[in-house]
């Protein structure tokens, strides 16, 4: 089975969904600053679980294509209204939508893409219960992550952040939106309470080994690879779990929150990261997660979805970038 | 009837519902930051219009509330993020949202606010389908409400603005947010679709009346009462309708988009303003909107709800600030 190809066949749509469901209409530039980051592509990651959520519970793409489609939306509403505030100039390889159209525009083209989910996902098709819950779920996912962004903004004023404050924050910041993706595409699939349930934490599991393993592929993907420069989180001093599990073992990281530092100094800070056994912690964690997440699935019978969901777990901890 | 009266015994539940419905919990300042405006007060107009117009069509408050405190949460959301992008530091008399938690802060505080208020309206009481329509009104209204404000930003750089086109902005920015407090009472109330669609196009036309008499009462109102100066909308250089229609008749107003001017120069251009018919323009403009909202009221039978809906048509009109 091809990973890659198997999402695409999925993401096509959801392409083509994004095409419809938000059109480029008046004000137009508003609507252009929307769909600027969708546009550019990602993984699509996110609407092609809902997808195959949906599928491993015995239903289909098209029942809950606006589901997945406002699950991406939520996803890019995020990240616009994220690089503001994090004064995250490029995107996807452009500028990102504050450059292109300022403060003003990027905060709007954000509410109306979160907007524009919402109204989506009411229009879902089946019953009117599943519907609800499923806007329930979405709206306090992104409760969620606004407190997952809170959280990691505050954490960049303090030198104490601790291991349960970061894996809080990370469940929350991209935990909860898998989980949440996992969840509705079961929900609106027709899918038990108690498959949903279990869809949900898988959701949440992988989510989260996904972004800690972020962490591990800033130390060990080669600048070639990951597109900038290794141990790029180390110097910009970002308390991710390697460093603190680095910090607390005593150990000095000399580029930590330095700005810049020439190759010899990261090989040593990434050599000081591995002595130390903070890379392989972090990594052995995500590979846990992974784990317990697959598990979980056993909840629902084998099928090509299922092994696609499978698959999508193990890529989490096995992408090298 | 005590129009105030009236008001305030719905909006002492609307106070309530905010507290409980928007608790003040972790991350703690996240929360106070999202609570600061609703707590400031306001006057409650469109959650009172929710419930009375539920009262309207035979409902009650109990049924309703959830759904007028998402209509207040979604109101407040809109001037969080609006006062960052007008860089207007005070609101309700105290310093903004991103005055005291910073821009980012603000931007959290919005969303957190707008993800609130459809959570809150998931669980309104009721008939799912019925609580769907109004999940798609709110969501429809805050992309207009986008839209709204997108045009109010570009209106900013532009001298060609018409009467269409600023009649298009108020409508989005202030008219849909009393069109769907109007609509979604009478929904969620068990009104037909014939009176979901009177009360949604009668608060259309006074949310339009309340915005341009807004214009009104720069003009008209001494500082003493309005707390701030006389004209400033002129000395800001906004193209409101009073000014579309004075520069459309060739009046040339010195200060208009100076920043300042001596309480002469601005009592000269209030005296141009009358002269050029422009204040009862607007005036006259905003008395036939409210007129013909008061009339699509026939639809329902007398009742002390329709009373009060109508002595808040009309107040809209009367008010001196």
């Amino acid at each position: 089975m091809d990973l890659i190809e198997e999402i695409k066949k999925r993401s096509v749509h959801v392409d083509k969904g994004i095409e419809e469901y938000l059109p480029i209409d008046k004000p137009y530039e508003l609507y252009k600053a929307a769909r600027y980051l969708p546009d550019a592509g990602g993984k699509r990651l996110r609407p092609a679980t809902v997808i195959l959520a949906a599928e491993a519970v015995g239903s289909d793409l098209e029942t809950v294509l606006p589901a997945a489609v406002a699950v991406e939306l939520v996803h890019n509403f995020t990240l616009v209204h994220d690089d503001i505030m994090d004064r995250d100039d490029i995107r996807r390889g452009m500028p990102a939508v504050h450059v292109k159209w300022g403060e003003a525009g990027a905060i709007l083209a954000g509410d109306t893409l979160y907007s524009k989910a919402f109204e989506i996902l009411t229009h879902a098709s089946g019953d009117p219960e599943r519907i609800l819950k499923c806007i329930d779920i979405l709206s306090k996912t992104c409760r969620d992550i606004c407190e997952g962004q809170w959280m990691d903004v505050e954490f960049e004023s303090r030198t104490d952040v601790t291991k349960e404050e970061y894996l809080e924050m990370i469940e929350k910041k991209t935990g909860v939106l898998y989980a949440a993706s996992m969840e509705i595409g079961a929900i609106l699939g027709g899918a038990s309470e108690e498959v949903a349930d279990a869809f949900y934490e898988c959701g949440r599991l992988i989510g989260i080994a996904f972004q800690i393993y972020d962490d591990v592929i800033d130390m060990t993907t080669p600048e070639e690879v990951l597109g900038k420069v290794r141990g790029s989180d180390l110097m910009e001093g970002k308390k991710t779990l390697i460093a603190i599990h680095a910090l607390n073992k005593g150990v000095e990281l000399k580029i930590f929150g330095k700005g810049e530092a020439t190759t010899e100094e990261i090989n040593e800070a990434v050599h000081q990261l591995e002595e130390a056994g903070s890379i392989d912690y972090v990594r052995d964690l995500a590979l846990s997660y992974v784990a317990k997440g697959k598990e979980l699935l056993d909840v629902v019978e084998e099928s090509e979805a299922k092994t696609i969901l499978l698959a999508i777990a193990d890529y989490m901890i096995t992408r090298s970038y």
